[in-house]
């Protein structure tokens, strides 16, 4: 088993409890960085993987150019924390879902850019921005590039030059393009993972190059998802990437082998509450560690590896219920009441369950940090 | 389709959010308390379901005996909300857990019992108990009775009867016998649940009258899961049951055959943002709805039941990402923007994603309330 896995205990603490190790953590967000910087492109990392704005502001301190955030009240969280840069990588289709957002925005001197993929979000953003009296937000048009979510398709050149010509129309700035491929978190092979990418970007660009001829002189470009930031060379002319997971990663990038099990920055700490001849029992279930196998629905076999503080053996969680975590021990059980460190499928999810996490430093201190967009959906 | 997925909708709110149908609620709550009173059992409901103070207060105004929680940090909240009697349905391995739930019962005057399935958690309580002065704290043995999870073999008397005496040698008071049979969440005809559910009773009676035997008279037997609460009759010589779903209800339940579409009182109201060819994008993903196919690993297909407020069709869901719902329109869109009302698999999971929910009364005017203890893990 990879020695990445293994990691210090300090019994400091009730369990569960999220554990971000800081010299990871810090380690993931430069070198994203420095790839960015190198390659001459804006980071504007997603905050949704996180929820924190102790994380977000060091992703700013580094470099980034802004966030990227999933939902309205996600973005007023991060604005009162200080960000003064947002995405909101969502779309809107009712101007009322804005208004909180704007007003804080407003308060706080903070940039809200948008996007849109239709007459009614265009409409909607145009409604709000006029209540808060904001001149010419910039709304990105979305395009879908594989995934089949949200966005106009990246062929239809007309649909995207009649959306950009509304947006300005309606009082609104065209800012260009953004796309998301997270149907790369399907691939296979490094080599899907490239070719996603490299798909993605040339139909950006070809669409890009597009408006500018209609007179869209303005036009960024921006793509983002962890797999393709990772896991394949930035593109020529894309302006903005905006990944997320890359942060804290989980076992799901290292099954796609974008990272290496040392990378992995967040994990839960949990304790065996129960051996019976068949399992161990550990004090997280779904309500904990979520039921996710993976982003977009990848097919992970478990809910993580475990690995415990007092025999050092790893395992894996085969099943969870609401506040239990099932792990089979073949015959080596854990000692009970020993502490069991978990990297789950999806840190995302995870961090979305908690109300703080722990930050450990290179001594092992923890520091206590609220994930403060925690429960922002609307 | 069954009508009891057809429910008024309210344009009042941003989306999405829960809404819990106060008539739908009030009627399950009514139906097991009349099927625990007529048979004579303590009823006293599980409150991880809901996390809300409110309904717990409401499950004790209409007769039951108090109230079970699966976290110490879970009780701490409800003891703040006014809830006094608490079982703590959960192996506690070290006496800190305990220090803040005790201290806050002392304060309110509340009584919890415990549960213990080995010496570590007996003398965990114990040294809890000490430390607060609290005297004859109530410990009741868990025996596992097939679900494979907590609890000693219910054909291990010696065992049974060594736990009782070192609880009542450190102080504590042997209070009886508490299982949970979860795996009937795996049965596929009422037959089988009913087997379980007389299975369970057969194997708690067994175990008291032995106990009883070696001296241990009070021994109260307490069972409690909504399949078997709900789908099979309420055993002779059972003193307490704790069932929790029955509150709020979910498709698992209805695919157990345990209530009718009619009952489900528990739903998420989202708004569709996106229409492609293939799919309506709602505004609700696996932040909102979980991850979760049913209690215990039980394997639904797809995520939920979807009904459209402007076409009133019904749909599935199918995949999930975070923030985003895919839904099938098989050629019939639901209009964007429209409202979606989504049944999902497993209520208890919905209720841990959010920090409110909204209580509709008859006239659909709603009601903010908190979820309590939400993020409750410790």
């Amino acid at each position: 088993m990879d020695q990445g896995f293994s990691r210090p205990f300090r019994h400091d603490r009730l369990t569960p409890y999220i554990e971000i190790d800081a010299q990871r953590l810090e380690r993931n967000l430069q070198r994203m960085q420095q790839k960015a910087d190198k390659a001459g492109v804006g980071l504007r990392p997603h905050v949704k993987t996180h929820k924190s704005v102790a994380i977000a502001r060091r992703q700013m301190a580094l470099g980034a150019v802004g966030i990227t955030v999933s939902k309205p009240s996600e973005g007023v969280a991060f604005i009162r924390g200080g960000i003064v840069d947002l995405l909101l990588a969502y779309p809107v289709v009712e101007a009322e879902s804005l208004r909180e957002l704007l007003l804080e925005a407003q308060l706080h001197q903070a940039r809200v850019s948008c996007i849109a993929a239709d007459l009614m979000a265009i409409d909607a953003i145009a409604g709000a921005a006029r209540r808060q009296r904001c001149e010419r937000l910039p709304v990105y048009i979305k395009v879908d590039v594989g995934l089949g979510r949200v966005g106009i398709p990246a062929t239809d050149s007309p649909l995207a030059i009649a959306l950009a010509r509304h947006i300005e129309r309606q009082g609104l700035r065209f800012a260009g393009l953004v796309a998301h491929a997270g149907h790369a978190y399907g691939a296979h092979t490094g080599e899907q993972i490239a070719a996603i990418a490299a798909q993605e970007a040339q139909q950006l660009k070809t669409l890009g190059a597009l408006l500018r001829q209609a007179g869209f002189t303005r036009c960024a470009l921006s793509v983002g998802a962890t797999p393709t930031a990772l896991g394949a060379p930035l593109a020529e002319g894309i302006d903005e990437q905006r990944p997320g997971n890359y942060a804290l990663l989980d076992l799901t990038a290292l099954r796609l082998g974008l990272c290496q099990a040392g990378d992995l920055a967040m994990t839960v700490v949990t304790r065996v509450v129960a051996v019976n001849d068949r399992y161990a029992i550990i004090d997280a279930g779904s309500k904990a560690l979520s039921s996710d196998r993976g982003p977009h629905g990848t097919g992970a076999s478990g809910w993580g590896v475990a690995v415990n503080a007092d025999n050092h053996q790893h395992y894996q969680v085969e099943k969870l219920s609401e506040e239990h975590g099932f792990i089979p021990h073949h015959g080596t059980p854990p000692p009970l009441g020993s502490l069991m460190r978990i990297f789950p499928n999806h840190s995302c999810a995870v961090m979305a369950m908690f109300n703080h996490y722990v930050l450990r430093n290179a001594q092992y201190d923890g520091e206590i940090l609220p994930i403060d967009a925690r429960g922002a959906f609307i």
